[in-house]
């Protein structure tokens, strides 16, 4: 797969009318949710980084032009005036781990018409999916109050690369470890995992299996306690870590059952063995609707693992997302046709104190006491600065986690904060409206 | 990504664990889906190919093995057991595009213990998202009733690659195109697509966008039409068309509003003008459940695009799916904890008429008049046969389909058939539990 064909057809004819009919002034294109999901009090802006590497990557090859001909079938010749083109506009972007809103440009890109078109597939597949993992993923730490996440998701992800995302986009939202080790190496996040029930099936006994995986795996272990009788395997468990002198930085996992009631009664098992520092992980179809029930029924879970879920934002797999042209040629535009009726010009977002946001555009004087929300990340197809880290991305999130009203953090009924629009978005809105409804009624009349 | 270290963790712990106390005998995992999610009467074995291409290539090298090392954090030296390690063992597996139900393997592997734990999370990772977007799909192609489909998913996969995947399992349950140009490469599926409302905003007119387009693409065009006004736009395409004496081959796209109700009015323009030809595409948040109202309705639509919802399978993201071992070294094993009791033993799905299935063991007497579902589609690591084609695969999905009972066709509200249990199969889960549970008992008494 070629980082470039790897796109919507639409993108390429309309490029190339683009380029035949000379249209090659500044477009500016954003990229925005128009709706959260039910379910979501907020979103958590992600896949910046990712597309960013891509877009400067950006180049039309040979192999390219010839693959667009064949999808086309048109002469290679045809597409030749596509060979060669690369991104080099400008890209303002809401950093990644910042949260979002309804409406709120994740992205602009601002181009030459046929680059900032052909850039849009790419563009979405990047941020929509990631965004929506990564705002999942978050309500689980919200859920979770303080105690450890993992992320188990990649054999349920949709393919190995989007497993890889899931485990970055947790770590971005502060989860202490991932099970998938490439993901470990590649964004330096710590793994974690233990053993399977089968591994325990192919010895002769659970207590032997115990021993066996703590003769490989010589200092601290998970054991797995579920696979027969849950309350029989938590004393075993107990028996082999005691008789092997082990203790702190040991673990038992439950994978399945009542969870709440089944840690209780292991708590009990392992306090009075002595294993008091033994931790207790829970998991199993979590996310963090269960996390939530959990961690309010006082449940004694110290860590949770979630996977299925998380990894492929189960309850909103997909994000309303739109990338829309709002401006060409220093003229702004919009689009009327049914209830899906987009803001035109380039905009900013300004957030004040409890993300008390207010959509404007890009030119909009600040109002007092707000921060814009996108940032300059790309200039002339280059970035503006060295990749962001992990770290920082974290940061953000969570200084925009420390500010977010209550009713938004909800997991049962979150209702999101409903960003306000500057005078002067609202202005251009209804003048570029009365202008495009003029000339649909022209159109419409035959003229 | 290494191919090889985008694994669960403990899939390596184990196997470590398994080459230390020399456990390299025969094991038999056994990869079947539990329960179909709601609204789901059947599922399409899908992702065989791709996962057979990625096991036999499987091999431990040195740089995996730094990064087992890493994520356990041990010395290089103690994860030197696994290097050189491949995949040397027996798939036998349902083919592609056959018709699955709660229960039945869609793969078991058989090789020695390590090699089969190994593949765990790549098995999963293949088969289970693509069975689950395959199955989406092909709920789309019997609401449409013989209409064609094509896949517009990209943008909202999660990830190009899960968008490479997306737009080959819509082939292969029988659509007519992908919008996806690499995948269309790759793949050889028609591509398809048109123009985004962007297209017709960045002309002074509707009217210009269409004309200038056409001149770009001489020969049969789709002009989008719902820019503005979407009856208008239907009349501005049809005055485009007739004046450049375009018509057959050609289309318009309606992508927002009440699609019915709009195609109506287009038809009647169009038909109006002189231009039967000319077809109805409809797009914009479909998937079966909207393509079904459609149809039902008698909307004139002749082609419907799917995307967003098909290509992530939104309301079943993900299947119940689990990756069990059945037996080791010659003796059946099964799992007891909570509901999630598995049948031991390796497998084979007896099929007869009708989709009538019985689950029965690998070495039961065919029931008569059944064919058996799972081939060896690998043996001691290597292909038995050359890689299937889409063309094969989808001839299997639209046999199983025209045998499927009608109460599992159903859109709105479909009931999957329930696959019968062999005798002898039951009478070795019986067996096998209570020797387990037995066993269960004397370590509980800490035996």
């Amino acid at each position: 797969m070629s980082e470039v064909t790897a796109t919507d057809l639409y993108e390429v004819t309309m490029a190339l009318s683009y380029l035949r009919e000379d249209m090659r002034a500044p477009a500016t294109f954003s990229l925005f949710v128009r709706d959260l999901p039910p379910g979501r009090g907020f979103l958590v802006a992600a896949g910046l980084e990712p597309a960013l590497d891509r877009l400067s990557r950006f180049r039309v090859g040979h192999p390219d032009v010839e693959e667009f001909a064949e999808a086309l079938r048109r002469p290679v010749e045809d597409l030749e005036p596509l060979h060669g083109l690369f991104f080099e506009g400008q890209v303002r972007a809401v950093p990644e781990g910042r949260l979002v809103f309804a409406g709120e440009p994740l992205l602009e890109v601002t181009a030459p018409l046929p680059q900032a078109q052909l850039v849009e597939t790419c563009l979405l597949s990047f941020l929509c999916h990631q965004t929506a993992v990564a705002s999942k993923a978050a309500r689980c730490v919200l859920a979770a109050a303080g105690r450890p996440l993992v992320d188990f998701s990649l054999r349920r992800t949709h393919g190995p690369e989007a497993g890889m995302q899931a485990a970055r986009l947790c770590a971005l939202v502060g989860f202490a470890g991932t099970s998938n080790i490439a993901a470990a190496h590649r964004y330096d996040i710590p793994a974690v995992g233990t053993m399977a029930h089968s591994y325990i099936e192919t010895f002769a006994s659970e207590e032997r299996a115990f021993r066996a995986f703590a003769r490989t795996h010589p200092g601290p272990v998970t054991l797995l306690v579920d696979t027969y009788d849950t309350d029989r395997g938590v004393v075993t468990a107990a028996r082999v870590l005691e008789g092997l002198g082990l203790g702190p930085g040991c673990a038992i996992r439950l994978d399945s059952g009542d969870l709440g009631a089944l840690a209780r009664r292991a708590r009990a098992v392992l306090d009075e063995a002595g294993l008091r520092e033994v931790r207790i992980v829970a998991s199993g179809g979590l996310d963090e609707y269960g996390v939530d029930r959990l961690v309010r029924e006082g449940a004694p879970i110290d860590v949770f693992a979630v996977g299925t879920k998380v990894g492929t934002a189960a309850d909103a797999p997909y994000l309303d997302a739109a990338y829309k042209l709002v401006e060409y040629d220093g003229r702004p535009v919009m689009k009327l046709s049914s209830a899906k009726v987009t803001a035109p010009g380039p905009k900013q977002v300004f957030r004040g104190p409890g993300l008390r946001d207010v959509i404007g555009l890009a030119d909009d004087e600040p109002p007092e006491g707000t921060e814009p929300l996108l940032r300059t990340v790309m200039r002339d197809g280059r970035r503006t600065k060295p990749p962001d880290t992990l770290d920082a991305a974290r940061a953000r999130f969570e200084a925009d986690v420390a500010a977010l009203p209550e009713e938004a953090r909800s997991i049962g009924r979150p209702a999101p904060p409903l960003p306000a629009v500057s005078s002067r978005l609202a202005a251009l809105t209804a003048a570029v409206r009365r202008r495009v409804e003029a000339r649909a009624l022209e159109e419409g009349d035959g003229r």
